[in-house]
């Protein structure tokens, strides 16, 4: 487990970011997620994050994705201010959006989740990761070093259903104040029951552990990671106990760990509702970064929620951070640069 | 103009290839386009294509992109050849097809292109131009090189038509033996009526030529290269008549050409019923590269067939086959390797 220090860490001399856009219906199921103003507008969120971190607004969603009750404005305007800073190319990934942004995403031809409850989550899990390690093998000669974050609300609750499946007990992290940790048990309980399943029955099939208890962005992220197995190219899963559970399953497929690395925010590791680092301790996740923005000291209060645990993390923003420190961006500037985003936004005020 | 010579071109250290993957209704008219087996599969040529290039086969489109009568193999193979010769990272861009393939693709969310016979052939340009736009802005930081090609049947008359409502005479190539001129004029002349368009009449409003008589490819290039105006990046349009139609375009909108330039094949040069070295003197296009597979000397009857005439580019070919040009790859190497992509599909026998 490592604390950014730009100090000791090197700067990657071809960086890229890139971020999976996914919808599960499992984010309908009222009090779930926080992701959003209600259930539906959680919808909007992932094109929401995208065109907020493209153009610095939105586009096409009818309102900026905020989580109640302090309209506590998107993790994506970290994401938007580190992009901003080091100016690492990216790219947003289509896997399976119900709504899609008004700026160029790579489609991945998925289709959205279903409510986990179901007896399938997510369809042609193996197609979704072929097309993603196609591009990831497009991709890997001119990186040396990838931050895959993720947007898809309801993603802790299909994360605790596939670390419930592979046989991992581990509270799931919230982008509530308040983690609705027993909703959340009970849907996963049902949906284990819905697909015939009991805890670890799952160990050996991890892509059926998508397929019955996941969501869309978790082949997409363990396909890019397929196709960059074998290289030179550091690979850093930008995300909390969500992508402690995409490790879980790139961990149960066998792959080979030594070049991955998960990075994520402060108030993820800090969060006491969640068992984000037993979990990563448990799956020996080789490396952990830890981005810390200082929101506590900013002026503004939306940004102030997030040291009192509101939102926390997404649209990899723990990742985005953690790749402006290799930059030799200071925590200072950063928060500077999240707070002018917030200004022009009229958000977080 | 001048022929490809590895000994005094400059290897890029940061290339990219861009193929931009549309469909126009334009194509269904009979006897137009020969970039498929018959007018209604042309619909498929793109995406064939795309997955053509990307994994060697067809996956989901029925039939490989041939041209009757014997049935010679998309020029697609000629684009992979390159890009697995050279290693260079791509993207597939959709920008209105009818059909998508089972590859990624960068989605910038057109429509189709109308057939230039109706009032509108493209609706919302200055959007798909848009997003294009912010599509290169993302990829320049990692970029010094950028080949630009496209896959769009009937493209060629809808670049008849956007010439000349921009007041360029001069006659397009094809991708049949025999170039179907009289009906291409014939269906250009209908669509300059449906639009109330006179020669040269749009000259001064080049995105209206767009809408009226174009086709989705072009704003998506177009906004491709205004995204990368003001930078160092190379931009090399890869394609005959329909980037000659493309570069008007970007001279009339009045941006800088320094960093542009055309690559194409042989065929497209050679093809006597075409005036693609006039017109590119006329547009005064910095520098048109030629490439030259040298098919004649193949013992395959498909690839021969490229000597007299029929296809002759697309897929951005002569693009790529530029750009395995400058990676020091000579002719025969070349069409070995077009060679072996066409015996593992079993075409061009």
């Amino acid at each position: 487990m490592a604390w950014i220090d730009p100090e000791v860490t090197k700067k990657p001399k071809k960086p890229m970011f890139l971020c999976v856009l996914s919808n599960t219906k499992t984010a309908h199921i009222p009090k779930l997620s926080a992701a959003g103003k209600t259930a539906e507008l959680t919808d909007y969120t992932p094109a929401g994050d995208a065109e907020l971190i493209e153009t610095g607004n939105i586009i096409s969603v009818p309102v900026l994705p905020m989580t109640p009750p302090y309209d506590t404005p998107t993790p994506a305007i970290m994401t938007r201010s580190a992009l901003k800073l080091t100016e690492a190319p990216y790219h947003f990934i289509n896997s399976g959006l119900i709504v899609t942004p008004e700026v160029p995403c790579i489609d991945l031809k998925a289709k959205p989740g279903e409510d986990i409850r179901e007896p399938i989550a997510v369809r042609d899990v193996q197609g979704i990761y072929e097309r993603a390690k196609f591009l990831a093998k497009r991709l890997r000669s001119q990186i040396d070093h990838v931050v895959i974050g993720e947007s898809i609300p309801g993603g802790t609750t299909t994360a605790m259903g596939v670390l419930n499946a592979l046989g991992y007990n581990g509270n799931v992290s919230s982008s509530a104040d308040e983690n609705p940790l027993e909703l959340k048990k009970q849907v996963v309980e049902e949906g284990m029951k819905a697909s015939g399943l009991t805890f670890g029955s799952l160990k050996d099939e991890p892509m059926k552990a998508i397929a019955c208890m996941g969501d869309p962005m978790m082949p997409a992220v363990i396909g890019l990671v397929a196709g960059f197995q074998g290289t030179e190219v550091d690979v850093v899963l930008a995300g909390g106990t969500q992508m402690a559970a995409v490790y879980a399953i790139i961990k149960h497929l066998g792959f080979n760990t030594e070049k991955l690395a998960i990075a994520t925010t402060r108030y993820v590791v800090e969060d006491k509702s969640a068992h984000f680092v037993e979990l990563t301790k448990t799956l020996e996740v080789p490396v952990v970064y830890i981005a810390d923005p200082g929101f506590g000291k900013s002026s503004l209060k939306g940004l102030h929620r997030y040291e009192t645990g509101t939102i926390k993390e997404g649209a990899g923003a723990g990742g985005a951070m953690y790749l402006a420190g290799l930059f030799g961006v200071t925590q200072d500037e950063f928060r500077s640069e999240v707070e002018n985003v917030c200004k022009l936004l009229k958000a977080g005020q």
